[in-house]
Formats: C-alpha cells, sequence, structure tokens
C-alpha cells in the first residue's frame, strides 16, 4: 500500500526496556510471587517477554514451558528450548496432545478453529496449574496489534495475571527484540498461531502488521479520523477490515458483562484497580 | 452471629425476572447469537440461569451441559439431568475425567486445590467448544457473592460472555429461585462446588453466605464503614476475613494488567463497552 507520508512508531528502547523490567519486578514483589511462567512458543513475542522477565527477577525465577501439539513445527520447540537454554532460564516440556486429542475423540467434526481455541485453552490450563505449583505469575505475551484485532483465544493464550508488551505493537516488538539482542532464528521467523503446518498470522489475517499497526496507530493512539486516513492513502476496503475486527473483538478485552441492578455493580461502580489485592 | 439491626436484601423478583429475561434477549439478538450455553451443575444458581434463558429465548434455544469428574457425586449429575428434562431444554453429558486426568497422570502431587481449579477450566474449555459448535454464547453463574469472595476459578467458571446473575447475592438468588419455583431438590441443596466428596462452600469459606451476604451488602451496596460495622455487632474477625478475600481475589474480577506505555491503552484510554462490538 502506497502511503501520502510515513509513520514512525519507533520507541526509545533503552527507556521501554527500563519501564518494563521495572514494571515486571514491582508486580512480582506486589503479588509476592516466586516465578515468571511464560509459554514459549519459539517466537518473537514470548523470547521478549522472557528476556524482560529474567532482566527483572534471577534467572532461575524465571520458567519457559514450551508446550506443543501433536501438528506444531518441530523447529517452533527446537527454537524454543533452544531460546530457553541460550537465556539460561528453566524450560519445562509438557506435550498437549493427550489433553487434547482426549476431548476430539467425541467431537470428530470439530474444524480448525474449535481446535485451535482448545488448544490455546488447554495450554493456559498447563501454565496455571504450572502457576499454582511455583508460587508464580502467568506472563502474557499478546502484543498490542494482537489484541486490538482480536488475534488471540479468550480465555486461552489471552488469559495471563499481567501482560508487559500488551501496550506495544508488533512494530515495536520486532524493534525491542532488536535491541534486546533476541537471536536471529526467533527475530527472522514468520509470526504464527502454529495451529496447523503453514499457518501464519498474516495469512490469516488477510494484511501484514505492518500494515495494520501504521493504520491502527493513527486511529487508536493519533486519534486521526476515517476521512482522514483516506486521505493518507489507505485503502478503504482495507480501513473496514481492520475496524471490522476491532470492533467485533472488542468482547475479548473486556470481563464479562454483569447485568446490572445494584448501585454498586461489579465491574461498574465496584471496580478498584489491580493494586488493590496488595494494598495493606 | 447476633447483629443489633435487621438486614433485608430481598428485591420484588418479578421486576428482577422481568429485567433479566431483557437482558439475555436483547445480548442475544445483538450478538446474533443462536443457542444459551451452560453449564448445568445440579445446583441452584445454575438452574436460576437455565429457567431465565428459558423464559428470554425459546426451549430449543438453551443447552445444559453436564459435566461430572469422576469424583463428583452422582446425585449431583442426576439433578442436574432431572432438572433439564423438566424445564424442558436440550441437555448433553461430558465426562471431563479423561481430560483431567490425561494432564495429572504428570503432575501426580497436585494438591486438590490444582486439580479443582484444572477441573473448572476444563469445564470452561467444553463449554466454549460446545458454544462455538451452536453458534452460541457462554452464560454465566457466579453470583455476587462469590464474586465478591473470589469463590471461583478465574478462566474457569468465571469465565463467559455474559452473566445475567452477577448482581444479585446468593441471599437474592435463593429467593430469586422460589420466586421461579425452581424444584426442592435443587433449590434445598447444599451449596457445593463438588470438586471432592464432602465440600461444601460454606465449609471452604468458613461461615455462611447469610453472614457474608450481610455484611458484604452493608459494605459493598450501603458503602456502611468498617467502624459501623463493628457497632453493628459483627465479630472483627469475620470483617477482616470477609474483606480480605474481596481484596486478594481482586485480580479475578479484572482483565490482565497491561504495562502502560502509550496515550490509549486497552482497559484503560481504549475501553468500550461491551456493545460496542455490535454498533453499525
Amino acid at each position: 500500500m502506497a502511503l501520502n507520508f510515513s509513520v514512525d512508531l519507533s520507541l526509545d528502547y533503552t527507556v521501554v526496556t527500563k519501564i518494563l523490567v521495572g514494571f515486571i519486578a514491582d508486580c512480582f514483589q506486589k503479588a509476592n510471587a516466586q516465578s515468571a511462567v511464560i509459554g514459549l512458543s519459539g517466537g518473537l513475542d514470548s523470547a521478549v517477554v522472557a528476556k524482560l522477565s529474567a532482566e527483572a527477577l534471577r534467572l532461575e525465577r524465571v520458567l519457559g514451558v514450551v508446550m506443543p501439539y501433536k501438528t506444531s513445527a518441530p523447529e517452533s520447540i527446537a527454537d524454543a528450548l533452544r531460546f530457553g537454554e541460550w537465556l539460561g532460564i528453566r524450560t519445562e516440556l509438557v506435550d498437549i496432545s493427550p489433553l487434547v486429542d482426549a476431548y476430539f475423540s467425541r467431537q470428530r467434526e470439530a474444524d480448525a478453529n474449535r481446535r485451535g481455541n482448545a488448544m490455546a485453552r488447554t495450554r493456559m490450563i498447563v501454565l496455571y496449574d504450572i502457576s499454582a505449583r511455583e508460587q508464580g505469575l502467568v506472563i502474557g505475551t499478546s502484543n498490542k496489534s494482537e489484541l486490538l484485532l482480536g488475534y488471540g483465544t479468550i480465555f486461552g493464550d489471552l488469559a495471563c495475571a499481567i501482560n508487559p508488551v500488551g501496550d506495544l505493537y508488533k512494530t515495536q516488538m520486532r524493534q525491542l527484540a532488536e535491541y534486546l539482542e533476541i537471536p536471529e532464528y526467533i527475530r527472522k521467523k514468520t509470526p504464527t498461531a502454529d495451529l496447523f503446518q503453514g499457518q501464519t498470522d498474516e495469512g490469516d489475517l488477510g494484511f501484514t502488521y505492518d500494515e495494520a499497526d501504521r493504520l491502527l496507530f493513527l486511529w487508536v493512539d493519533q486519534r486521526v479520523s476515517e476521512e482522514e486516513l483516506k486521505e493518507y492513502g489507505f485503502a478503504q476496503e482495507f480501513i473496514n477490515a481492520v475496524f471490522n475486527r476491532v470492533r467485533k473483538n472488542n468482547f475479548k478485552r473486556l470481563p464479562p458483562l454483569i447485568a446490572k441492578f445494584s448501585g454498586r455493580t461489579i465491574g461498574h461502580e465496584f471496580r478498584y484497580p489491580w493494586e488493590w489485592s496488595f494494598v495493606k
């Protein structure tokens, strides 16, 4: 797409790293948690989160959990384990195939979408159970592009205690990964949910993160109107595709909707920040 | 506990029913959803939600899913199926034992708490998968007492699309169940998460819903201060036990905490209501 102007999403990654490392350290101190539990996919986002966690805590307090399904690419598993070893954190391998297959043996007609969501949610169960065992916190790895576009499974990979990278676009995650010197075999990989062979994020979405991030940044962060976006060279069809995804996945970014009766309904008047739990 | 006054939580259940039936019907219309998918436990809360859903939609659009684990009480399963038949909705039985056991065969040291959470989350996977199959919405059944006290599993039984009863205390749920003429074998049952034999909610909590609801209602809804609560006759120890549960479970009522960078962070400045998804 030829835009009539350039969009610069880059940040000062020295500052970004300092803030995120402080954020993780602070959350762990407040929650009195021992270990950071992270699902390591072999991809860029989880590698960045593992590296930031390792800077915030001691290496032995970071646990990367590698959770392949039988259709996962063998190189994803190998890369995830190799990265964990390179970083010096603990890793644990849990094959989720028996868990997922125990269910779908009786739901044989289920399509790839249903199976993919069940896999993501099964990984959540494993991460949360290991987190209980380790007195840890599950650290989320969904970036702002994924969260806005709804490219993730609610109560699956979107489930976590804290998410240090949820306000960074994929474009910014790539820049941060380079700053953090994440190895090239992780950084240069095509983003994929790895639910079936040949799947890529950008194939599923129908556009690239590079394109989407420029539009999202202007629309969400800069509050540029739809009319102006068209003047800037974005195609109407592309604008619609992105806007529709952001809107229809709004529910994934919210707690469940509660019917309101009282003067203080949970999520409305009765809504305290995360840190309220740890006061006193 | 002898209080120096009486607390009346009762509501006009004709109005309550009308509002909740309208809430469910409205949500289904906006989301263009077909079926209400409800985990039927054999207990009071899920029976009330099923009954309200049946009033809001047609009977054949309500699906009660009964999901026993091998340690579940046989009478719970029987009561859930019997209730579904009495109401005239569809029911489906899914034994979660093979799913749960496939995981814990390799985490043998896991305690009852870890196992219980994994069971609740496995039920979530089943409900969400069936909901996808049925183009439905998962309807939550956690009441205000449970939500405030954190008596539930995050990303497990707390996970749902909409929750019609999340602003009603257990005391009010019992009154509503009576108004709705839910059968006595459901209404008169001792509340239990049914994760192991002999478990009861009130045994786990260390106090009754009756006691907790009076305190919670005064504190949360009426904004009565801690000092005043003591003057009213609540024991300091009981106040502490309830306040501590409400506080330490705050995280279960919130979306994951995202580290903030931008001028429009998800969950902060970028936060739209549920209905935003369906506008246009």
